[in-house]
């Protein structure tokens, strides 16, 4: 029996088994997808949407200049790397502060990932906001023709860095079930498939969505489809006057995703801060060898 | 913080979460409806089929003439009593031998259910054998039409002792997605709803099914159910002279089911056992604070 010690945390219904390896020696300079994929089948495994393996960025080969204390080691739940994720890097510093592992004083934690350092902000009443950066000019703001069973309409190309699809809907109630990929045109702009993030205004910066992940299907929530969501009304309400351009001032809007409520604040220079709650549900041991062969 | 200790695992894709109160001292006489369904949410809880309180049968007021040692106090997923599970009471008495709750070396191990005391039996391979009892009579033979977009005809009433429609097939595989309850007549039968096996048979005595459970939809695996398509074909071939029937000699057939392999053999005395593997995947502490309300 090998056993090693796990956690499982989610942030806004966006679940996460977590693998404290802190100097690397228990799986290595690379965490195997089969084990990634038995962890995270829901019936035989533990069950989440991904793996983070918590790892001191110093134990691992790093050309980041200035590599943060710990790096997120992020694998998806069929077992491809992730650069990054919105809500498991959220999940990652909960567990880093609760466990005593950064300063619990600490006002901002900086973790390694795939996409670069990033800083995490713990909000006095316990929230936690992750920079997500901006997203990717060019690539951001053309309009696309999205078909879909449950709604077809115009939409907006988000790059988070990962592509997005913003459609606006009038009553998402009256969107049907999401059971299939939706079809976006150009397709140019998403040769790896795309996210899909159907959303309505309830009021001014208020929005209400839900999310079709590419190679995953409708999710309780995503961290870069919030932000998508939350960017393209942004850009909706400055274009209109009704709220400030970027540059002017900082901005929040609210988005309500099927887990949850999250935050995005678009700063000064077009960073996205996404925010919302982190929490450890439970940790322990797993039996590796007790995991599905998948 | 509430944290309490638990145990996760599944048969054949069948999971549960497990919770040691062995005094009843942690929950009192009744587990909190609100507590099992946070629990097995899948991604704001751990995720569970069902839950299994693990309590002595000494520490319960309980009319048991002879009580077991232990008793299985199970309710599933969406925080309703249930009698018993097969593959649940299996990865129970996994737990009790790993941990030495139970004497390892014990050939049977008796379990009090809220279906009476029942026999699990320990086979040398590690596999665990559940005697299921027999289906119940009268109740059990009728045939009943079964009608769904995914294949319709006619099936077989099996009380195990709760309800299920058993439907033979040419090739599961034509089977399409069941998105939504069959529908079985006569209805009467199955006043409070039933499950639905589709079965083929791939040879004399090798099944191959998949299930859909009632107020659940379909799932990896289901030990009634499982006991019920193997108890027809057992029928089935008696009476055209194929296999022994009841009385003459036990019969064992293999069923293939989406999350594994089981095994029912029916005895001299017309009794089901349901005999397969049973895993514990990982144990740890659960902080029942961080659980969604539901």
């Amino acid at each position: 029996m090998t056993s090693v010690p796990f956690l499982k945390g989610h942030g806004t219904g966006n679940d996460f088994v977590l693998l404290p390896d802190h100097d690397a020696s228990r799986f290595g300079p690379s965490l195997d997808p089969a084990t990634v994929r038995g962890l995270c089948d829901r019936r035989r495994g533990i069950g989440a949407d991904g793996v983070i393996r918590i790892v001191r960025a110093a134990a691992l080969a790093t050309s980041e200049p200035r590599p943060a204390v710990w790096f997120m080691d992020y694998r998806n739940a069929d077992g491809s790397l992730a650069e990054m994720c919105g809500n498991g890097i959220r999940v990652l510093v909960r567990h880093l502060l609760q466990a005593g592992l950064v300063d619990p004083a600490a006002a901002t934690v900086a973790i390694g990932t795939r996409a670069g350092t990033l800083s995490v902000a713990v909000r006095p009443d316990g929230d936690l906001s992750v920079d997500m950066g901006p997203p990717r000019p060019g690539l951001s703001g053309p309009r696309v023709e999205v078909e879909h069973p449950a709604v077809s309409g115009p939409g907006t190309a988000v790059a988070m860095p990962n592509p997005h699809a913003v459609v606006p809907v009038a009553d998402l109630d009256a969107v049907g079930a999401l059971l299939a990929a939706p079809q976006v045109r150009p397709s140019l702009l998403f040769q790896q498939g795309t996210n899909v993030e159907f959303v309505q205004r309830l009021s001014g910066d208020h929005l209400r969505m839900r999310v079709w992940e590419r190679g995953v299907g409708e999710t309780q929530s995503c961290g870069t489809g919030v932000c998508a969501a939350a960017w393209v009304a942004m850009q909706d309400d400055a274009r209109n006057g009704m709220r400030e351009a970027v540059g002017d001032a900082q901005v929040t809007y609210r988005v309500d995703v099927p887990g949850g409520t999250l935050h995005v604040t678009r700063d000064e220079t077009g960073s996205l801060h996404l925010c919302g709650p982190a929490v450890i549900v439970a940790d322990g041991t797993v039996d590796l060898d007790a995991l599905p062969a998948m």
